[in-house]
């Protein structure tokens, strides 16, 4: 196969597809079926993660198992629309175009809002809405598309787009998905495209972060993975500057990640000494 | 002074509030400056957890550090609204209102959405999009109000009412909150109020819920803080049926009390290995 310009130089990112293919859909027929559904729903943008969720969504509970939602916004770009409407056609699961416009415009008009990030977090959480509200009406779960270079950086939006019940990439960098994406199948204009959040014109995932997923999945991996000191990812060639701005990142946005805090008074507080349903017997 | 209607009568859910109340206030103050901001958000319906939110809050973080979000719905009782008002005005803290009619309703006027429970995960969704946008807006932190009793039952909608950053009031059962809500001066028509998530009228929790907070709050604590099996629960005279019930309801609502799950395929994945910044240094 010939190697695409997305897949890392190295070997640290390398990923054996077919094993880890094998797990992931592993992972989602049985976690969808042990919660007792066997439904899945996905937000389908036509990007290379919703892409990647949805092949293996089909491939653990079947086409006729699997709802997309395309969400698209007014200023949305109609190729992401046209990939969307690739991945459906090519997998044959169900699908459903819901327009956000009507819902987002009315608020970001009624509280004046022009700031980007403002907006964008509006459009992601109300995708959530509509996703979260087909999945109580299909009986569906929710599966994730966040991968885990957006979830070490905070590049997402809590609530939005990185609400799930489940998630399939959530342990997968960008480099990795683009390396399952090709050998799933998924179609090559749609792993080889730019990535982006979509969510204002010209937006691209690179130039918003200001570096590029090949270095920080990289910095990521021997950060968070290796456990490496800073000394040891300075020999590797990796600059000061980029490793603390990444660690800023990482640190900063650990809120992300966890669930709320709850402050401790009982024997036995939600997600502390409570976090098992099996530790009491059911 | 007079004991509450609300109180339960046995001593098992018995609050020592002053020394509650001192580790509640400590919990919003060091965890709010520990992640380096000082302020707080928090969205007051008029009941009595958002009450008591606001209070400990004032507490912790002075009058002017905290900011409360009025979000009426145009089935909101307008009780609920001046009973909100009330605790603005008791506690000299700023506010805001934010009619949500005019962004719910274009949105389940297109989707055709007449199910009250559907009806209701907007409203509380709509609620969380106006919350978390101020809280980036002010630099605020948002203070959760989801007491236990609701947490352990999933009584709340996930990424709606059930969002936040740090959450005061989710280790303590109802029964407890109100008092603590006493305790703490909240007025007490509030305190004595029949509790409701006023997402449609005439709702109220317990009518909602089949059973009565003083009910559930024992056998909660029973069950869960004190890991008692059934024959036990019985033998203190509890009902075998609704012991099922709502041991049934805390099961099937696991999902609303963890974040996420994330497919395992690396050394360190998301809430599994890697869960606490101070794990690798920072």
């Amino acid at each position: 196969m010939e190697s695409s310009p997305h897949v890392v130089d190295g070997t640290e990112l390398h990923l054996n597809t077919g094993f880890v293919k094998k797990i992931l859909v592993d992972f989602i027929r049985d976690q969808i079926h042990n919660a007792g559904f066997s439904k899945a729903i996905i937000g389908l943008s036509g990007g290379v993660d919703s892409a990647v969720s949805a092949y293996l969504s089909r491939e653990a509970l079947g086409k006729e198992n699997v709802f997309a939602v395309l969400m698209p916004y007014s200023s949305s770009s109609p190729e992401s629309a046209a990939d969307a409407g690739l991945i459906v056609k090519e997998l044959g699961i169900h699908s459903e175009i819901v327009e956000i416009t009507p819902m987002v415009d009315p608020l970001i008009a009624s509280q004046k809002i022009t700031d980007n990030v403002r907006r964008g977090n509006i459009m992601a959480r109300m995708r959530m809405i509509i996703l979260y509200d087909r999945s109580l009406m299909f009986n569906a779960l929710v599966v994730g598309t966040s991968n885990k270079t957006e979830t070490m950086l905070g590049y997402g939006t809590l609530f939005g787009d990185m609400a799930c019940a489940l998630n399939p990439l959530g342990d997968l960098y960008k480099s990795q998905v683009w390396q399952l994406a090709e050998a799933l199948g998924v179609p090559r204009r749609i792993v080889e495209k730019k990535p982006t959040a979509d969510l204002w014109k010209n937006q691209t995932d690179e130039g918003e972060l200001g570096f590029s997923y090949k270095d920080v999945d990289r910095l990521l991996y021997y950060m968070i993975d290796e456990r490496r000191s800073d000394a040891e990812l300075v020999s590797m060639g990796m600059d000061k500057g980029f490793i603390a701005e990444v660690k800023k990142r990482v640190t900063m946005n650990q809120f992300k990640r966890r669930p709320p805090l709850v402050a401790k008074i009982s024997q036995r507080t939600v997600n502390v000494d409570f976090r098992y349903v099996r530790d009491w017997g059911i």
